[in-house]
């Protein structure tokens, strides 16, 4: 049997050679999301037919038989094949050996690889610990073919680990608060593609999210009745835990403290009272470092979390303190004095200094936002940088582990691509090996100044998976268009998991129009993405939007980076480059152009007697304006002649036009236009 | 200020009249589900502005506060606009007015009713109680009329109370269990709807679902890991209470219980060993009710429940006892002998007779299917009827209260036009005055062979809205074609709540086709609904199909009763009658009929290579044989020209074929088509 070895490790080969699904020279389209370290592709399939059984045949305990469970029932639902299990080999069937559960409390260096081999006799699939057999167990899943005549595993051997350690999602459960359901759903989605942390933002100026028995008035003062009981704290930990995810607590400390401050004044380094806050933005309320009684209470109440979150880190945030009440209290600024603290950072520096020791009473590890980092620190601390990869550099250089955020900031409303480039371990950077092995991994985020549990899942997915794939395969797997293939793939599947970030798009328009005849506004609506948090950003803050207030616009339904983006992009970059194949390009631009044209006049109906849908009125105007220079530059290429006089300029007016934000919304298509009236002579 | 009085109760106008968008007369358009009692429109409209405030100025509690609040959120989402609440009258405020909160325990009798007056200068809601006043909260949201310019409540004055006070939906959670976030988002649709009795069927041979602490082993080896613990049956009497629901929990005996006696064999009548049953139907495990032990042990089980159920009433089954393991145990034979009982509806009266005052004891009346009817009842027992009318009308007359479920039956997949003709009470009914009193209600059932919780919202909703409107409305609310542009509205309404039953179609059929681009399946899909119960039970048992086998075919993705059965129903008749208005519909039954001619390639390319859609692929063909036949009837109808010799027979020839079952699928279309072909010359 012929086989061919495909390093992913060396060559980012398995998307251009295994990609097409017109290869024929392979028995399988690879759609693995993240790509594995190392695929070897054979010849043969070995088929799902009635009767497929999964054996697990060394170690076995309650995890990993939820986990061989629930993938049995994800392959039934995919295929309609009834799986059984056996205890006996047998021919043609899946053997999973695992050699142990795996870490008591899974930690950073938890062992997750897996070797995956297929044949047309059977499968097996091996690893040291339940979490790799998991891993392996969504490699298979995804592995799954199918053609007119039923469904297979490709005969293949995948030798699998990841290249970073810690590869997180955080949400942001204050600004916006998430119920369990949606926590929970998340967490199968990052299962799907490989994520072992998940960061939970549970306390900020908008809201104390977390139950505290010891200080009940956190939540009754500081939630507004929103917050997770310790019960379904535990839950969430548990459901993370049969899914090799890590939970991360994170309470932000010693700024974005109102809502601690609401209940307990005496925390505060300013006078109050307080309120729950209920805008965006960096306010003034910090606790106060000067006095034994806030250890005291954080000493208390560190020991009650660690109780419930069992993860040897714990997130104490520590960024953006803007040291106003700081500067204001006469007492701190004599305390500070004293102490010879010159400045906030300073301050700051002290607070985190007298914190250590009481995370580590407590068995934790501190992780904290960039200006955690000082040089007193210990070395286990970890630095999560919303700053960038010199931030983490220079923190490597003086031995702190570091986890990259910026780069990763979903509410930024990034491309899949844009947040794919970003590595955070560049090629091009000069760190020793021992320094570079200090980046551990990273964190996608989900602030939530914008997301409620209908928005949030199109937020972060599919997009996140792009980012999965960064923090788990290999750096050469890079080629965009590749990523953007499987991860079509990887949205359905997450879909199937029961999440709605491709569902909620239409049901949000149907409210919106109140019809279900929505096929004009989906034309429109499919060409159109959110503008960038800056954008959003100063907006609210003009507006004065604050949390309470619905998300029930236009912006809100629509998806950041829809597949008009890439799709557009890469049909009109083949159409302009490659002249042969124009004919065949140049049909479907016009049936898009032409789409865009007919939607006009019924989505400026239900959108003129829609108060909510108003104010986007003018982009169903431009949208067809577009889809007229479309046509018409369309048809001066075919012809090869050049536009009138004037129109060149005119079509790059109506392009900048387009281009500025209406209705918090902004076009996905015009870029690509602008190359392609620039073509026209 | 000209008003005009619509007494709904004494003819259905409200449709008629105030029904259409292009009426102009009215200051709205009354999508109102279920209609009111009694609705007097008047003229102008209360501005929703930010700013508009609520008021609740006479009794407050936490129930009616959550209400209040529950409703605000939703207005905020529907309007965009933000709505405070003020302690003091203002003008142009939403007033509420409750006496008190009710009963401490919502019961059969508890006043539902309430007065809504919105005048230009501002609305006032009255009600006796929180509940309601929470059915009035519903109404008001339903009322929010939009145009161009913003939102506005239309100046009404409703009076309203239902017809009928037990209205309910019973749910199956033994034969697929649902979790508690989709019996949550029921509970939600339901009062949407204003219905008040949730049926909790938590036990039966497939699963025993609800957690007992006295009987551990009923779900230890009874549920198969799959049941609600106590708490979380808490928290669902909780959140129903909060919406003015009663929770009615059955526990289904002597029969239906295989999974009580697979961990508690010594209450059966049959040797053993016992297993959770996996298949549908009528099974032999049947409680021994000739032992003490047994009734000792339903005593302890009931008084357990009774601590976390507080309804009145309490479920007990009763029916499809089939009497095998009575005849086969010459124990229990003698034990008929000897207290002659002659047979086995004798022996099981028996057994309710020792069970009623056992529900005495623990606070409890009796409610139970057909069977469990007996003259020595006492006459507080509430009989459901499975059977129908007549069988609620002999009850009625014996003195016994009834409510029926025959005719609502969610899983036979008929139309919500079929549910909303049947009537608890119908119009010819010889029933004194009296006997009719006893009549108290409905309730859908949603019996679970073929529901999941990805399916169950679609079998659900929205054909529940219009046997709620049958229960609450005027007899004389009769509109079928009203209904069902109400209906159309309601279920947007729903799918706001959350609720996935318009867009799981969608999500399934990605799934199903491997790819987001299903445009074309669409429009087969769109004419599609699942066959009859009885076909499906018929196929099911010959091909053995049991609970563990996953709902993920075609059949399961589509809807029943969708849009196009009425849509196209209503399309063809106008045609067929109104020759005048022939031309309007002819284009749009044209466009129809050619959407499902082109569809065919791209669908049977789709299905042709997806196994799961490939039972179905006859389907495809179909449909563009019935559009070719479409577009060949509209063409000689329109020359007036017969059709050529054997064409009609031909015709009749593929719809007879298309009236098969295939797949487990049938069209919608076939009834209207086949009136077009018989039009024809």
């Amino acid at each position: 049997m012929k086989r061919r070895l495909l390093s992913v490790g060396v060559a980012a080969l398995v998307g251009a050679v295994l990609g097409g699904a017109a290869m024929g020279q392979t028995e399988f389209v690879n759609t693995l999301m993240p790509q594995p370290a190392q695929l070897t592709a054979g010849n043969g399939r070995l088929n799902l037919l009635p009767g497929f059984t999964v054996i697990v045949d060394k170690f076995r305990d309650e995890r990993l038989d939820g986990a061989v469970h629930r993938a049995i029932q994800r392959l039934q639902m995919q295929t309609g094949v009834m799986v059984g299990t056996a205890a006996q080999m047998q021919p043609g069937a899946l053997v999973i050996s695992v050699d142990g559960a795996g870490e008591a409390v899974q930690g950073v260096s938890e062992n997750e690889s897996y070797t995956l081999e297929i044949s047309g006799a059977n499968a097996h699939l091996q690893a040291a610990t339940d979490v790799g057999a998991m891993r392996g167990l969504e490699t298979l899943l995804q592995l799954v073919q199918a053609d007119g005549h039923g469904f297979w595993l490709p005969a293949v051997t995948i030798h699998d680990s990841p290249r970073f350690r810690w590869r997180g999602l955080m949400i942001d459960c204050s600004r916006h608060f998430e119920p369990v359901s949606i926590i929970e759903r998340t967490l199968d989605a990052m299962a799907s593609v490989k994520m072992n942390v998940f960061h939970w933002h549970l306390s900020d100026d908008q809201g104390f999210r977390m139950e505290s028995k010891v200080f009940p008035k956190l939540t009754e003062a500081g939630s507004e009745g929103q917050f997770y009981t310790q019960e379904q704290a535990r839950e969430v930990v548990a459901y993370a835990r049969a899914r090799g995810i890590r939970v991360v607590p994170e309470f932000d400390m010693p700024a974005h403290t109102t809502s601690w401050v609401v209940g307990y004044p005496d925390l505060a380094s300013g006078p109050g009272p307080f309120a729950v806050e209920h805008h965006f933005g960096i306010f003034n309320p910090v606790l106060d470092p000067t006095k034994k009684s806030t250890y005291d209470f954080i000493d208390k109440f560190i020991g009650e979390m660690a109780s419930i979150f069992p993860d040897e880190y714990m997130h104490i945030g520590g960024d953006e303190n803007n040291g106003v009440e700081w500067r204001e209290n006469p007492q701190i600024q004599a305390f500070m004095k004293q102490h010879g603290l010159k400045d906030r950072a300073a301050l700051q520096n002290y607070f985190n200094e007298k914190l250590l020791p009481i995370l580590t009473k407590h068995g934790k590890k501190m992780i904290g936002w960039d200006e955690v980092l000082t040089p007193d620190l210990p070395k286990d601390v970890v630095v999560q940088s919303w700053r960038g990869f010199n931030s983490l550099a220079a923190g490597a250089r003086q031995g702190y582990s570091g986890i990259l955020s910026a780069g990763y900031y979903l509410d930024h409303m990034d491309s899949a691509a844009d947040h794919y480039r970003v590595d955070p371990l560049p090629k091009n950077s000069d760190l020793t090996p021992e320094q570079a092995a200090r980046i551990i991994g990273g964190e996608a985020c989900m602030w939530s100044e914008y997301v409620d549990p209908q928005v949030i899942e199109s937020r972060i997915w599919p997009r996140t998976a792009a980012i999965a794939e960064r923090l788990w395969s290999a750096q050469s797997v890079d080629n965009v268009d590749d990523m953007y293939r499987r991860l079509r793939v990887q949205s359905l599947r997450i879909e199937q998991l029961g999440l709605t970030q491709i569902s909620q798009e239409d049901a949000s328009l149907r409210a919106l129009a109140g019809t279900s005849q929505i096929d004009s506004l989906k034309v429109v609506a499919a060409v159109l993405e959110p503008v960038t948090f800056d954008v959003r950003g100063h907006w609210s803050s003009q507006h004065g939007i604050t949390n309470q207030m619905p998300l029930d616009k236009l912006v809100d339904a629509l998806r950041p980076d829809p597949p008009s983006r890439h799709n557009f992009a890469e049909l009109m970059s083949t159409y302009l480059q490659d002249p042969a194949a124009r004919p065949g390009q140049q049909e479907a631009l016009e049936a898009m152009f032409r789409s865009w044209i007919d939607a006009q006049p019924e989505v400026m109906q239900l959108m003129a007697g829609s108060p909510l849908l108003g104010e986007a009125l003018p982009r169903a105007q431009q949208l067809s304006q577009l889809g007229t220079m479309g046509e018409q530059a369309l048809a001066y290429l075919a012809a090869g002649t050049p536009a009138p006089q004037g129109w060149k300029q005119q079509q790059i007016a109506v392009l900048d036009a387009a281009a500025q934000p209406i209705a918090l919304t902004r076009f996905t298509v015009l870029k690509p236009l602008r190359d392609l009236v620039n073509e026209v002579k």
